[in-house]
């Protein structure tokens, strides 16, 4: 037996004033997160290093350097933070691109420090898809007994209704079907939401099921997709939750994030499907108000780089 | 000290082919359901007694006699059952107005068995109000760890959007402050939602908070109810069940029902705020398929008749 190499993976560590370089440096203190790869931090080593000795933590043993923290102050909003943030992500995808590595694992970042920086990408999410030239992105959340994927995410319930056509539930299905295969499902079951009550109860609550949900089910099922739908929101995510489906297809951001998040915070995960390489994130933010306090939970940076690490393996 | 009187229930039997019979008299049959109050059962008698024989189990002690479920066979869809449905309905309101009983638990009854039998209610919500001649009623969800009260249930997505309106919104959290205090909480904590995602990002993701959801919260502050919001939707449901709140306003029906019903099926009881009495419903359907078979779970009656009588105890 030939021994498979590890997967490759490159940890953005966030803005430096935030929690993501002490939840980074955290999560690879333990042997058995550090196990799960070849595992890499892109950051200010400088940074890296100040962080690991104030927790009295091992520095991560190897570190890209990208970025200056210099003139950051912990739990403070500024543009250096986000430069450095912005600095770090850029890095790790040239050197994912340029095939040192197989996945990247963002540690979280600000979207007004961004601003502050003069970029206007609301999120990871937009600016690695800018970054690397992707049409179509959209996000998975996974938690232990939950796999999201939603057809639209942050913009208005109302214009989310409107974006929920045919075409992008259909694209939708299908990003869902290979990120839960590279999940480790071998033929997905991919349940997917109504939009309406009950699921419009026979267009009685709405004609959205009828019109554009329903024809994309029966698209992606012609595409040999084992999809099911549109299923009454209200009692799918229990279903999903309980074993019946492998995967939900939720039609906007809060019928999937509801769900998604009612089992506690620190074991989430976001993956960003299709991009040109697997994106795994945690589920929390830069948290300004606990930072350089050491008492930041590094759970979610540990489940990011387990689920990661697992979007590798199963790629292969 | 003196013996305050029990809660005086009436329950509905429901639809003669559903389970409804079939939970009544399974939950009656516990002593510790039946010491809840002095309950009653509406509905045929001579099915309600067949029902209990066939399950080997006692027929409930006080039987108002309604409806007539001579032709009805279990499972089986029909006007006949709609009907029967409906007589019990009618009779168990006409008790309680004329101060024979304090609460009103209802069985599960057919939309189609009723449009069957002639009529046009969509529910049993609907046909309360109607009967009652009530103007705004609103559904609250009670399970043990969540309680919601929601703007709008039974309409599209797109047009509860439209129902969010400032008013619409100050009068569900009036219901709800006096719903949780009949549900026992002395000064309740309410936590209103937002409608869109982060509860609109400042504006960014939707105006609703702005323009409806914020007015109306400050609104039912200035009348003395603790009301606070809008949040954001995806994480106040886990707050809310973690004891930061005692009850939720959704802003429509999946964002409440969603995370209420996740928890599973058995404990969910549906309560009617809004109409003259207090009202509880089991919180699942008339389940045709296993109508008849003995197999039915009476837990949800149970917990339906708990929480009738608690809102009888705290009214008082």
């Amino acid at each position: 037996m030939t021994r498979r190499h590890l997967p490759r993976l490159i940890i953005s560590a966030g803005d430096p004033a935030g929690v993501g370089p002490e939840v980074t440096v955290k999560a690879l203190a333990q042997s058995h997160v550090r196990n799960l790869g070849e595992i890499a931090v892109v950051g200010d080593p400088a940074h890296l290093r100040r962080t690991a000795a104030q927790l009295g933590l091992p520095t991560p043993e190897k570190i890209e350097p990208a970025g200056d923290a210099g003139h950051v102050r912990a739990g403070q909003l500024s543009g250096y933070g986000g430069a450095a943030a912005v600095a770090a992500v850029r890095r790790a995808v040239e050197l994912i691109q340029a095939g040192g590595y197989d996945a990247l694992v963002t540690a979280p970042i600000n979207k007004e420090a961004l601003k502050l920086a003069g970029f206007d990408w609301p999120g990871h999410t937009e600016m690695l898809a800018d970054l690397t030239a992707s049409e179509e992105v959209r996000m998975l959340l996974v938690t232990d007994r939950l796999k999201v994927v939603h057809v639209t995410t942050h913009r208005s319930l109302r214009s989310a209704i409107d974006a929920a056509t045919r075409a992008r539930i259909v694209r939708t299905i299908e990003l869902a079907h290979a990120g839960a295969r590279q999940l480790g499902f071998d033929r997905p079951r991919i349940a997917v939401a109504g939009l309406n009550p009950h699921a419009g109860e026979g267009g009685l609550f709405g004609d959205e099921e009828a019109r554009e949900i329903a024809p994309a089910v029966a698209e992606a099922r012609a595409e040999g997709i084992d999809a099911s739908g549109p299923w009454p929101p209200d009692t799918l995510f229990w279903r999903a939750k309980n074993g019946d489906f492998d995967l939900v297809v939720a039609m906007y951001h809060d019928q999937g994030h509801i769900p998604a998040k009612l089992g506690g915070f620190d074991e989430g995960v976001n993956v960003t499907l299709g991009l040109p390489f697997p994106r795994a994130s945690v589920d929390h933010g830069t948290a300004f108000d606990i930072a350089g306090k050491g008492v930041a939970r590094w759970t979610s940076m540990a489940a990011a780089i387990g689920v990661a690490a697992h979007l590798v393996a199963n790629r292969r």
